[in-house]
């Protein structure tokens, strides 16, 4: 036999006469284990070929090619619920089931998204993005198909019942929202399949305990043999008779021995077993699909991040997120050079501060390189906690640093922050602590989409006494800003930037300068429109007063810089000397624009006529798309600006765009 | 020896000649056993005394009366930081700690708090209400410790460095955040006590797999002997040359024979102890003040709810949280008979929805009571489901059950659905699914305070796209609503409704009738002030009509029902009509106030004028007392809004109450 062609020829789509065959998982049901083992081969390809052109969560994706492949061979998907955990390792899922035609469209507007979504395919029961979501969900599943089979007064056999099937991966698992879901699937009899997915790597490698214990199962236990396995498996479900007197030495057995640690959460734990060995997996999965037992069922899984892809097998983050790349030489293809990132800047900026005051110390929930922490950790490794994915304690646990004096900054995304809400409200305003959240990737954020959308926080901030609310206009304000939120030390300080690149303005100091809090700025003067800008929008501002200027519409522009305190007198003034007054923001509705609002009404500033308009994000779950076409769909560019100022002005047929 | 008086005598003080000795914790350090035995004694009688007269959460503070007396005979307190969990238990601490002379001004308004908290002594390092975020705190609070050691250059040796103890409930145990906590702890040397305070009972009986997991532990295991516990510490807290040996010994024993969970988890467990034995706990504390290695520990210590006070024994709840009451028979103040509360209703309309809809499940998350969920259960156990101290888990979990058809409603105080928040938006909303969100206690809450308040949740869900948002002005509103949600499927819904009774409204439907989506209604009109209320004021809004009314001014009251899909006819016409709008509703700014200012804003309602007033929360944490004197005091009373109506048509010296 001829060899195959090299299915990383560049340019070339790579060979696949298997997967040309298979449109849904029921075409691929029939393949025998030969059959299957070639078709991962020729997944695993079409994987690599499909984000070589578009950039996306390679590493994940290769890592599971296996395991997709055996889950779809095995269980009856759609009407199993498979759920994944996250959700960006389902590009081989994609391609699976039926959204092969689209897979060079991930991440791209009106292409597929990055992860699971419900509206995309009935093979996504549940949408991810954010993690350790699928125990929950999946249990929800579970119980809700028990109960219906309750209400039908019937108990369907084994093999007309639905399975459901989560698959979560050891990062998610340092969660507390999984150990929530273990915990009461533990304790319930409803039957359920958890496939821990051990890559021993999240984005960055996984810390705690969890992950070490995690380790050691597998360091102390080699991969579990075919027949280990079966002869397991035959103790756990025996003929029904046997079955009483089985579980009361088992139970015996567990105290005397501990069992593993999901066990004394209730789960039958099956494990480790080598994710990338069909043979293995195919067999196993067979019998826990069949298994008459009701307990819930852990499955460990040792699979490899980048699995079969040589580049990113040798890279250190397995290629966890690439951009587009040469098939061949792994080489990802460099964005043209631009300005430092706020990711960078905010980096710098904290570096800087640190080294004027050993109190401050950088929290991390596992997002070290994303928040720039990364960067923090090798100046200061001892003043970095990545807590893992771990929102809310890290927050209580900055907050418990604030106690004694530290200073902690939290480097969270906004959309990120939301998991940790109650622990704002409770453990840092209400107690007024001085914790610092430096909030990466406010506002929209391109290529992740509306999971990731950074747009609530001005919002849930809003509404909590005691915050001091900041957002960059730019890299330097950032610059400015960590400065004030370090030197400030009342209370609690929020700061928030957008994902991406700064605006090239120079010179980024080298370590800002305080601010006055509730202080804004003026940018412009003029005597018709007032524009007041929170946050990055600042330049599309100023654009749209250029333009309006031309018109004949002399422009004030503004930087509110803080949203709490407000800079009431910036505001009262723009009130008092402008016909109109627009506020705009990177966020939603009930934030900036509602806080200005809130204090014109109070003042009478519209009792007797104010046009005010407030630009916020429409009330809507923006798609992925690039940041500046989702913000030109949202209406908040220039152009929206001053056909927003027209249309005050009188142009009435004018357009009204970006109202909530 | 003469017996001691009976410290439960009707009216007469306990006597409590020890206790009369301790200002503060450093006057019982040098009392013997004995003597701390008998102060313990002292110590229940003054707390049961003082709750007595004040109500208040009383079986979890008598069943911590031994080792609040232990931990702060052993430790330095205040250098050494205690931390409470929850802080409901924290009566005989403040007793203690220079509060005794207030302890009968608990929950008033301008008395002590019924949680810790650190404006209100040195004692209360960390506050609390919320439960499970203790170990985060003192995890913080150690990790500076250490921080601040390493830059000074210094070890300190044990006897000087300060020691962090953070004690926790079973019940608490099933929160996430606990689990992620002790999963970061478990892999950092910081010296840290976690005492596991094991009642087997959270507000109801606990739930899940680690509840199930620590009663193995006890039943499988007794007591510790105070030999055994020193047997167990010497092996731990070797001398120094021994440890490695040993270190690697004991690591592979673990290895073979499992250990606890705990111990997985990277803590050093000792238990379980007897947590109402002195001779026990006080030896045992000094032990583990004095080890010196660095591993964090967990001391499992067994209690009983309402110890030592015959009438919480024998209670179902343990006297969890009692009004006043007779101290002899145990017998508690009733309230006057009054109208049923909201929890009742709702718990009512309910079970009625669900009798004619067998997909309506009802969810908790440990608060059956609280919610009315007990009820539901009782009629419906097999579709109720308490996850346990488990917000996140819960929202996800009924998110999964509504991808299946179910009609999940989650019954939950505003105040804890901010441990969910992420859940809400990533997994309800995002997928536009329809789980109904039961808000009790929104709004202003009483005597639990500031951290109970259910003021933000107009805010932080008003901003979250295909979120139905409602409230309901009285009870037979609540009804409606109830049915409302039940028969919406199109997405998620939210009903927010106040704690306590209702205005004896006839009659409450025993099924009420489906609302239109997004439509208010009007009670009055009048043509020169309007009034638009969302939420239970409307009554206060009705009674200011009825006195602007008399002084010539007539006025328009409105119910708007829903903040989202706000009725924009309604809205417009209140606007076009009247010289002034007044909103209300009861929550902090950036809610519905907001999202109407949104919407006239962008209708241009406010280009020619319009006396606009949005009446909210002041933005302030608003303390505990009653409901109808914090409203008072929050400026959303009748008068408030009568003001506020006078001061903006003219009369300009008028108090302006409740601006943000």
């Amino acid at each position: 036999m001829a060899n195959p062609p090299n299915p990383f020829a560049p340019g070339a789509l790579p060979a696949t006469p298997l997967l040309d065959r298979v449109r849904v998982p029921a075409d691929l049901r029939n393949f025998s284990a030969e059959q299957l083992r070639q078709l991962a081969d020729e997944l695993r390809a079409e994987t690599v070929h499909a984000v070589s052109q578009t950039g996306g969560h390679l590493g994940a994706s290769l890592g599971v090619v296996e395991l997709t492949v055996a889950i779809h061979a095995v269980f009856d998907t759609p009407r199993d619920r498979l759920i994944w955990d996250v959700g960006h390792q389902t590009y081989p899922h994609k391609i699976l089931t039926g959204r092969r035609d689209r897979i060079r469209t991930l991440r791209q507007g009106g292409g597929l998204s990055g992860f699971t979504r419900r509206s995309e395919s009935e093979y996504d029961p549940f949408g991810a993005a954010h993690s350790s979501t699928s125990i929950s969900a999946g249990l929800g599943m579970a119980v809700a198909r028990d109960l219906k089979h309750a209400a039908a007064r019937r108990a369907p056999s084994r093999r007309d019942e639905q399975n459901v099937i989560a698959v979560i991966g050891d990062g998610a698992m340092s969660a507390g929202m999984a150990y929530e879901a273990m915990n009461n699937a533990g304790a319930m009899r409803s039957r359920l399949i958890v496939v821990l997915n051990d890559n021993d790597m999240s984005i960055a490698p996984p810390v705690g305990a969890m992950s070490a214990y995690l380790s050691r199962l597998i360091s102390s236990r080699p991969f579990l043999s075919l027949r280990e396995m079966m002869a397991k498996l035959a103790r756990r479900f025996p003929a029904p008779l046997e079955r009483a007197a089985r579980r009361a030495d088992e139970y015996a057995r567990g105290l005397l021995t501990g069992g593993t640690l999901f066990e004394e959460l209730g789960f039958y734990y099956v494990g480790p077993v080598d994710g990338h060995n069909l043979d293995h997996l195919l067999p196993l999965l067979r019998n826990l699909r069949d298994a008459e037992d009701g307990a819930p069922i852990l499955l460990h899984v040792v699979t490899q991040k980048g699995k079969g892809y040589a580049p990113a097998e040798a890279s250190a983050d397995k290629y966890h997120a690439v951009s587009k790349f040469n098939v061949i030489t792994g080489t990802q293809a460099k964005a043209p050079p631009g300005p430092p990132t706020y990711t960078k800047v905010f980096a710098q900026s904290l570096i800087a501060e640190a080294e004027a005051d050993d109190r401050i110390v950088g929290i991390t929930a596992a997002m070290p390189s994303g928040t720039g922490i990364d960067a923090f950790q090798k100046r200061f490794p001892r003043r970095t906690f990545d807590v893992g994915i771990a929102e809310q304690h890290a927050v209580t646990f900055a907050a418990g640093m604030a106690t004694e004096g530290m200073k902690p900054f939290v480097a969270i995304y906004s959309t990120f922050l939301q998991r940790a809400y109650d622990q704002v409200v409770h453990d840092v305003a209400l107690q007024k602590l001085p914790v610092r959240f430096a909030m990466d990737r406010a506002g929209l954020v391109g290529a992740d989409g509306a999971t990731h959308a950074g747009a609530y926080d001005i919002a849930y901030l809003g509404c909590i006494p005691e915050m001091v609310l900041m957002a960059s206009a730019d890299e330097v304000e950032l610059a400015h800003m960590v400065a004030t939120c370090a030197a400030y030390d009342e209370g609690p300080t929020a700061l928030r930037f957008p994902r991406g690149e700064g605006f090239g303005l120079e010179p980024v100091p080298a370590r800002g300068t305080v601010l006055e809090i509730g202080r804004g700025r003026v940018l412009r003067e003029g005597g018709k429109v007032a524009i007041l800008s929170y946050g990055a929008r600042l330049q599309e501002c100023l654009k749209a007063a250029e333009e309006l200027g031309a018109r004949g519409l002399p422009c004030t522009v503004a930087d509110a810089r803080f949203a709490k305190p407000l800079d009431t007198a910036l505001v009262e003034r723009l009130a008092r000397e402008h016909e109109v007054l627009i506020t705009i923001e990177e966020g939603s509705v009930c934030g900036f624009g509602a806080l200005v609002m809130q204090h014109l009404a109070w003042k009478g500033a519209f009792d007797h006529g104010l046009k005010f308009r407030p630009m916020v994000l429409p009330d809507a779950f923006i798609d992925h798309d690039t940041p500046k076409a989702q913000y030109e769909a949202a209406g908040l560019s220039a152009r929206s600006v001053v056909e927003t100022a027209l249309a005050a002005l009188g142009a009435e047929s004018a357009a009204r765009p970006a109202r909530a």
